[in-house]
């Protein structure tokens, strides 16, 4: 039985393993730049505790977990893009450091890589992850799509939010325990059982990233604090407040998103209290628990040995009690 | 034993059968869009053109067709947007039509939905053409970097320009002919025949596009003539005519090229006007001489009947004789 630990050590290693090709260079090395910034891997390492349920040797997926984080960081790579985003975990962004037609060919390579290296790696014995997997990268981008249009919109409604969260985040997440699984030998059953607990975990983990983005510690998030309401961002907490405002307190926050030429602190100052004055952070613990109630509930479903179980549960507690 | 031009129907009556999803329609407007530009659907042609060689119902093999296709449009949007080309068949490209971040993510969503369709099509019967597919996938992606790479570089050799269109057109062409034999039940090495003699035509192609942008007739090419020497792209053209130029005249022409203030039309007629004097129509013809006589060497090794052999003659000479 490895531990998330153990397997999240094994696909940094693997990772800093990858052979890019060498040559265009300005192909390639954008693309080592960026599978080196790190991170939590919690795609590859979801995958490998989902294989670990129900097989001894996880560790020979490596290669398809590997490749979920390469299409996840061809993903990031556009998304800064898009975002004009200067930064990732404190270094510059592809586009900064390199330009934007770098960024676009290099994402779009990585893109292919992660499809060579999956297509290699399960279509001669489990050829439906590959489907799984084909099936996943297109809700990512209609996700990223419904993300952008909600930037011109002020009545974005709860539910749009979490569909546009379940495509964004919540359904690589969903399909790298479900590709585990069935790589493992689960059943069709088991596998999907997996992909809705995926689906709670993946939920929960932007609901949180959405509630540090303002409540966070600067000193460890790795981010500005405060810099979703900057932006003007839909985010949980932010249409949960419009919702719950009375139409004075929804005037003050629609007035103060707009500003363009205030003091950045006096607009997150303004909005954060509204927040705390709304009871956001409430529903915010009341959302998280819901999730993880839910996922507990799945996992509960789930005919394999408890400690390989344990494992998953660690990990996905261990992300709800993140601080960055 | 079905013609070029009933095939290019039924691609183009397929092309515009597809049902791409309807939300979210920023996404998949643009996609319809650009696949409703038309075009001479070159590689789905020459795919079931090839199937039709070893097999006599290459119309069931229309979804691999249209991939290629789909995956073909996805580097011309990505492709404009790097160039920042303003119109591609006298329409708007996307980008000018919507915006940059959408010709991003509705490239990214027409590769993935082309990696759909083949897998789909392919990966049961023929899984040699998805692994091939993806292999040219990259290598497309890797001419266009060298291409961007060219940009700055007045060094370039034949040799790297042949290598650099080979990758960005020739293989795709190549490709197309490969997985349309094999998937028509050809052997290795009648599918590698074929990718040889796919690889000639390409080249032919893509020189021919060249010499069109500076010799073309306006009325029939559909861009403006001389755009090649005012971006001073690395063309055969002008790899040739470095290559020929005595000390004074080489001076002279990267003197022009250089010129940012000149009148448009003094630059070119200056190039072209060299491009006369030192000789390159010839080599021209030389080079698309050269390319049809080793396409049709690698054709005539293969024992398949001459009628079928003679249909994907007629469109690859057809295409030598276009104008545009």
């Amino acid at each position: 039985m490895l531990t998330y630990q153990t397997l999240t050590d094994k696909v940094n290693a693997a990772i800093a393993d990858i052979q890019f090709p060498k040559e265009p260079q300005g192909l390639y090395e954008p693309i080592s730049y960026i599978m080196s910034f790190g991170g939590k891997r919690i795609r590859p390492v979801f995958m490998l505790l989902a294989a670990q349920l129900f097989n001894k040797d996880p560790e020979r997926f490596m290669d398809a977990a590997v490749s979920l984080e390469i299409f996840h960081n061809y993903t990031l790579l556009h998304d800064d893009l898009m975002d004009n985003a200067d930064f990732r975990r404190g270094k510059p962004t592809v586009h900064k450091r390199w330009d934007a037609n770098t960024a676009i060919l290099s994402g779009d390579a990585m893109f292919i890589l992660s499809c060579k290296k999956m297509y290699n790696a399960v279509n001669e014995n489990c050829p439906e992850a590959m489907t799984e997997f084909l099936k996943t990268q297109l809700e990512v981008i209609e996700g990223q799509q419904y993300d952008m249009n909600f930037e011109t919109r002020m009545d974005v409604s709860l539910e749009e939010y979490f569909e546009m969260i379940r495509l964004k985040t919540g359904v690589l997440i969903s399909s790298a325990l479900k590709i585990g699984a069935l790589l493992g030998g689960a059943s069709k059953d088991e596998a999907e059982l997996l992909y809705q607990y995926g689906a709670q975990i993946g939920k929960a983990f932007q609901v949180q990233d959405d509630y540090l983005d303002t409540f966070g510690d600067v000193k460890v998030f790795g981010k500005n604090i405060g810099g979703d309401i900057m932006e003007g961002k839909k985010t949980f907490l932010l249409i949960s407040a419009l919702k719950k405002a009375n139409a004075t307190q929804k005037l003050q926050m629609i007035d103060w998103l707009e500003k363009k030429d205030c003091e950045p602190l006096d607009k997150i100052d303004f909005i954060t209290k509204m927040y705390i004055e709304l009871g956001i952070p409430d529903d915010y613990n009341a959302c998280m628990k819901d999730c993880y109630a839910k996922a507990d509930n799945y996992l509960a479903k789930l005919h394999v040995p408890e400690d390989s179980k344990n494992e998953l549960k660690v990990f996905a507690d261990k992300l709800s009690y993140r601080n960055n």
